[in-house]
């Protein structure tokens, strides 16, 4: 029998790919909850739950009328450039909500848990090239840091209840779906270049990241779900890093004559940072679309979407 | 000028300890903020106010009407044993509490604070012989995630605001002016004897602590405060595993003939924790007093005070 999944968040940019994909593959029988009102062209497709997901009662019924078998925990309120202007909300909201969540899912004999952590940001400024998975970890945003504190959650609700968890701390994703405004640097970028409006960039430039193609992505995630794997932290990325410099470069090889603004670095924005993703190329075989390929796919459905 | 330090929970086991030393030592002005009702031998020697953790205003009132230059923060609203009994009040009394405490520290332009965190519990289940302080840290009680937790955010409010922290991850401390019938093992049993009451071992009593006499703990906390130690992480212990079994061994030279009961291991109990406390001595001149010297001028005072 198909697994029921039920995916919190389902509409924002990972989820939406996911849902996707997997109505594609036809692997698990698809649940989501959102918040109230957001429109989603899978909504149709698949049974949705809309409420707040800060409200227990919203979460439990969701319980209640299914067996949940796997949950992917998608839902974030804040994110980084926002989380340190009200760390109480960013704590009540996010940790204290995804406790209740954890609550929920024992009372209902839920044990698994799929939780994609920001390799972005738990670990803050890296030592060495890249950070590995037992790497210190010193957020500078809140966003981080209340990342963080789940994993150590999900880590203790696995000690004293038996919970299974599956830690992903994924590096920064780019593609298809992507609507947000403030986070997503190569989304962000594209959109701009398409409206004929200015880049600002943030810092000189030089700012590596790690970045990703969402559908590498969901399928990594996809087959890490299909392959039982749990109880692990594990870093999702292309161990590769990527400065801001190199970004543009490859985007003015599409669009030449962009126009680019250089404002100064923001507090929460780190020098560098690069996933190791030695574990996950030991649990799993895959390999990575081109970046500039991703780009120009990613470029031509901005393009087709506006 | 003399400094005036505010010992937030300062009628606590530590707390009462450090204001002793400090009457004793005429080194700083002593402000306390307790919880409403709590009696103490020395707040008619103190300005005292008394109030809720969580409200911001009984808070705020203190640093309105003095000039703060030092908070230690010592208020812990759970213990390990209680903490995962109900986390969201663990996360919200003590995380979001500590974070108002912060906003306000920044409003007042409060720079400087020292933060008692438990280096009992952040560590979790550790591998080698003891943990040093950039060890992995996964605690299995979320008294030791929001301790943690708390840390992280001292490290981002000095990133983003200037604040000037210090974490001491304390071991286990025993001594005088301890009260607590839930936490502090020494302590706990003592009294118990003195009572003529069974003792209750949870475990086999294989599980080793890092065990220091509160006065060599005060002591050190006031060198670090006078030598202007700023912005580290420093685990405060004595660096040596000590067993429970010997424990009991060590105060049967005391008392002979103690009742003991064995009874199942406790799941936020870890079966070992020492401090590798080489950090320390490579900043301060010490000597700890010898262990079974202070548990029996720890049996002498719980006497006296039976």
């Amino acid at each position: 029998m198909k697994k029921n999944i039920l995916i919190l968040g389902g509409f924002g940019f990972i989820g939406s790919n996911l849902i996707e994909d997997f109505l594609k593959n036809g692997n698990f029988n698809v649940i989501v909850f959102e918040f109230r009102g957001l429109i989603n062209r899978f909504a149709n497709q698949i049974k949705v739950y809309y409420g707040d997901f800060n409200k227990e009662e919203d979460i439990e019924i969701v319980f209640q009328e299914n067996q949940i078998d796997i949950v992917i925990h998608l839902i974030s309120t804040t994110v980084p450039a926002t989380s340190n202007d009200n760390v109480s909300y960013d704590i009540n909201s996010n940790l204290i909500g995804t406790i209740k969540l954890l609550n929920i899912m024992l009372k209902y004999g839920v044990k698994r848990i799929i939780f994609p952590s920001s390799g972005g940001t738990v670990y803050g400024q890296i030592a060495g090239d890249s950070a590995k998975e037992n790497d210190p970890t010193n957020p500078i945003s809140s966003h981080g840091i209340t990342k963080l504190s789940i994993e150590k959650y999900l880590l203790l609700y696995q000690h004293l209840h038996g919970l299974e968890y599956l830690i992903l701390r994924v590096s920064n994703p780019f593609g298809m779906y992507h609507s947000s405004q403030k986070q997503g640097f190569i989304n962000v970028v594209l959109k701009k270049i398409i409206k004929n409006e200015k880049i600002v960039v943030w810092g000189d430039g030089s700012a590596v990241r790690d970045y990703m193609y969402i559908k590498d992505l969901t399928f990594i995630l996809t087959k890490i779900i299909e392959n039982d794997i749990k109880n692990q932290i594990i870093n999702i990325g292309s161990g590769v890093g990527v400065s801001i410099k190199e970004i543009l470069n490859l985007l003015q090889n599409i669009v030449p004559n962009i126009e680019i603004v250089y404002e100064s670095a923001r507090n929460f924005d780190i020098p560098k940072i690069v996933l190791n993703v030695d574990k996950l190329k030991s649990m799993l075989d895959f390999s990575l679309t081109d970046l500039e390929k991703a780009i120009f796919l990613t470029y031509n459905w901005h393009k087709k979407k506006e």
